[in-house]
């Protein structure tokens, strides 16, 4: 197909979807004339992707350049090219090099680390981004005068450890595509973003709730 | 305490503290002299809360803005202003206005609605900004090829208001603060990200393990 169709079908105008290319976000399509390409299926599901990386996962276009780049290695593939386009996606906040990290967080990303390694016994490689976020938060925690320690993590850990089983089981088999890696990077951002709205939403009920069975004042 | 000290006491530079003055985000100190003032526990408290905001939520400063004017409003307390907060967190990517929502989400944020309010029954105003985090991650999925409705949020839904049930029970005592707001935002946005983390993790790990039991190609 041509650009123009490429920008009807996946909702993005044709001036977007040439700063793609231009970016190498987007693969070039193949030459057909002096500036003049067609496109193909897997051009129409990369801009869709890169769609919902910014538009649900509200991810900048340079951490999009990360994934989609682990997505397109082709020396890195099956479970290294999931654990990669992962650790792209983050969550990394810009924060400041490991070396001059607080101390206290410093310590809380410690016992992150024992909770993830010793505790859950989770395979996880020791660069994954979420361990250092695991350790932010609890420093975060502490910050604001709560007396926590990783314990507090085990709920969220449970919870996140039975979706994973229930997204393996329940939701695989119904992403006719096959792009693992695209697929994974898709549902993760999406369904991430799912479960922190229903996550406020649940809030939100429940202060409704507290508010009309407690005493009036 | 003085500027200096506020700035040592929460790890944010001086120039920082004096852009949140000016720019409203921090409430005024006591003057003591023309061009100099004095702050209390509710500076650093404040200062905290917008420190997370900014590097655990990654929320924008005006985003940020929003959350801190919901706390501070006099007219609003209780559960309104919990409610006033939550909205002003999001999620709510910079989308278009409503009136422009294609319409494949527009669908997908009623079938949300409907999700919310008949299924879950959960007690939640209609202008909730994770209403249409919903629909948008529906649609999402969609559009990414997955044949799916609104029960694809059933367990989603379950592990959310699970973890605000631990929240309530587990957490709250352990937060020495008066301000219910602001407590509920930390803990909201702190806890938001080490699920997602620890979501993250999960996929990896499964991953790893997947990889290892499956046959070798």
């Amino acid at each position: 197909v041509r650009i123009a169709e490429l920008s009807e079908r996946t909702g993005l105008p044709v001036a977007t979807i040439k700063f793609y290319l231009r970016d190498g976000l987007l693969m070039p399509g193949a030459a057909t004339a002096p500036n003049q390409a067609t496109y193909g299926e897997e051009h129409v599901e990369r801009l869709r992707l890169i769609r919902i990386l910014a538009e649900v996962g509200g991810l900048s276009l340079g951490r999009i350049r990360d994934v989609v780049r682990a997505i397109d290695d082709p020396a890195v593939r099956g479970q290294a090219a999931v654990r990669a386009a992962l650790h792209a996606l983050g969550p990394v906040r810009d924060g400041p090099p490991a070396e001059v990290v607080a101390p206290d967080e410093r310590r809380a990303r410690d016992e992150a680390d024992r909770f993830v390694d010793d505790e859950l016994g989770w395979q996880v490689s020791s660069s994954a981004p979420g361990r250092r976020a695991l350790g932010a938060a609890l420093a975060a925690l502490r910050r604001s005068g709560a007396d926590v320690d990783a314990s507090i993590l085990r709920p969220y850990a449970r919870a996140a450890d039975w979706l994973a089983s229930e997204e393996t089981e329940s939701f695989e088999a119904r992403v006719p595509t096959d792009d693992v890696v695209q697929r994974v990077m898709v549902r993760t951002v999406v369904l991430d973003a799912a479960l922190t709205a229903l996550r406020h939403l649940a809030r939100e009920h429940r202060a409704a709730v507290a508010s009309r069975t407690a005493p009036a004042g």
